[in-house]
């Protein structure tokens, strides 16, 4: 794959739309998946199939973005969710200690026990140490 | 999070609906994350934003997912995609060697060059040693 340029680490992944406006998508938002790193750093890949119940779930998502993006070393996020289908949610992380200190935010602890009672019907999280990356972006003449 | 019970490992990755039935759920075919296998393994995440055009790529995504499923050490594949917005894939292998064998494939190498001229808008690769995993099923009473 030698014909990739390499895509801007950094800055874009502080400010890219998070999951709602992902669901959401204007001509304002454009998607955009947030760029490779200098490795290593740490993705946690979270693969969901939700309930039909949705009660709460936006406002809490929002505000576990809000809260996520205030760990130290929190690169960014990306979301996608298949309409009635899986829904899959990557968090990168500069090191191993920004995902310990996320892992045991209280709010965040609550959010995932709310989410086991009530909005996921099963999940699996990967926590993995990324070795290389690359990104591709078209010319845009 | 020692309420969670360890998702089985293994069989039901080599079985779960591909990308292209993720974008057409029915409940024939019920979404489902690929299961924590046992650590190490390896996850790469592709993130794109796709182009206007269409063409052909539906075909290639199902010849590629034939095609990766052969892999020796290839673990499972999830997919989600939002209308419009981010696509996610995540493919898992057992080791190294299985990613190398499948980057190598010239079936996969003419479609990845397609998809630079045609299908994506931009997109990023990260390749990752997953260090732990877990998962969580509902009860199904």
């Amino acid at each position: 794959m030698s014909d990739h340029r390499p895509a801007p680490a950094g800055p874009l992944a502080a400010t890219r739309p998070g999951p709602l406006a992902a669901t959401r998508p204007g001509p304002l938002a454009p998607a955009r998946p947030v760029a490779a790193h200098e490795p290593p750093y740490y993705a946690v890949v979270f693969t969901s199939v939700r309930t039909d119940d949705d009660s709460g779930y936006g406002e809490t998502a929002e505000r576990m973005e809000e809260r996520v993006r205030e760990i130290p070393g929190f690169l960014g996020l990306d979301h996608a969710r298949s309409p009635g289908g899986l829904s899959i949610t990557v968090g990168y992380f500069r090191d191993a200690a920004a995902i310990e200190e996320w892992r045991g935010d209280a709010e965040h602890r609550t959010a995932q026990q709310r989410g086991r009672a009530q909005w996921y019907e099963r999940y699996t999280v990967h926590v993995a140490r990324v070795e290389r990356s690359h990104g591709y972006e078209r010319d845009q003449d």
